[in-house]
């Protein structure tokens, strides 16, 4: 996956309207946005395809996946066929529950993240133990797309050297939870940022701000 | 919470036409469901509200809750604005997601389930091995309901010690993944049961048959 300018904007408001004003005042800035739970739920899947159908964005759909496998593959069906471009998977699930969604991904012609560490305090509780062994999980089930966290530099560096200098690493944790944009992308591909930007009252502005610091 | 006739049936249909049929066969017989992702992603989250406004049953939201604490507060606060009763929340990712749930329910007046270990085969890869911990975290949070897997009865009865006999322990996995009914509820106080019932070609006489078979 190619991503713009570095940047993927979270947009987790639950107003479509709202978040349809953010997408027109970023246009030609960046190309891809991911798009969680909150708008879905507010707004039905279908806010995904009506996205597709008025902007340019590559959509990745942040469901953080974690079912069986039977449910995580109608999970993702339901998700490429609304126009998701990619899907977000939990890897600790399962290989099994993985696949499920890998399979999908292959007949939709379309493309998973591996989560393998998240960016909250809480991701050390249990995650942490086990998210290098996700991520080699994820390469040797040929997934080349990951997520891993801004907020622990010492973590996703690991992460990068098991997946190799070919996966493509996207990393949330920056602004609001603390991540360092230049420092992160060191090892990651691209940045997800969302409230530093669909929050500020002018949102192109604090992207593109955001985008001169990292243009080094 | 009370189950009638300890069976929760697991609504994985995505079409509301055909779920609101299976409800309405059922009527009388039990009194809790599970929704999840398939029929909420397809009808959106006012499929809830619609079976909460025309039958009588609980609901709990099998959304396996996975994210950020603030992505985990924004999406409780959503399922429970839409009528739900009860959220599944994912142990895994850490206390403070699982707060997050918490606090939420506190404020609507609705329950928290803890995922702690699940029924499929990948759920052996990572989970097994701090699913007896999620349990613990969750006593601890104060949690009373839990979910545990029909599919390994040994599992099933150290979580049950774990989580005391006062707790509320639901179990997937009876039916098509294997799970024995009646030998789950010598550690379980309800069964959550989907395909059995749902795909059968009469729903109210499959579900009578495995209410039938718990008799004892």
């Amino acid at each position: 996956m190619k991503v713009k300018n570095k940047i993927i904007l979270a947009m987790d408001l639950t107003q479509q309207e709202a978040a349809m004003q953010v997408l027109t005042d970023i246009t030609g800035e960046i190309d891809t946005i991911k798009i969680g739970y909150p708008l879905v739920l507010s707004q039905g899947l279908q806010s995904i395809t009506t996205i597709k159908e008025n902007f340019k964005y590559k959509v990745i759909a942040d469901f953080k996946v974690a079912d069986i496998p039977e449910t995580n593959r109608k999970i993702a069906d339901l998700t490429f066929s609304a126009g998701a471009d990619a899907v977000i998977v939990h890897g600790f699930v399962g290989q099994d529950s993985v696949q499920a969604c890998q399979q999908s991904a292959k007949e939709y012609g379309k493309d998973i993240f591996l989560l393998t560490e998240m960016s909250h305090p809480g991701a050390e509780q249990f995650i942490q133990d086990v998210s290098l062994d996700i991520a080699l999980m994820g390469v040797n089930l040929g997934i080349n797309n990951f997520v891993a966290p801004s907020t622990r530099l010492d973590r996703l560096e690991k992460i990068r050297k098991i997946v190799g200098d070919d996966s493509f690493i996207i990393s949330p944790g920056v602004g609001e939870q603390g991540g360092n944009p230049a420092q992160t992308l060191k090892y990651a591909d691209a940045l997800i940022i969302g409230r530093s930007i669909y929050t500020a009252k002018y949102p192109q502005q604090a992207l593109q701000s955001i985008i001169d610091s990292i243009k080094f």
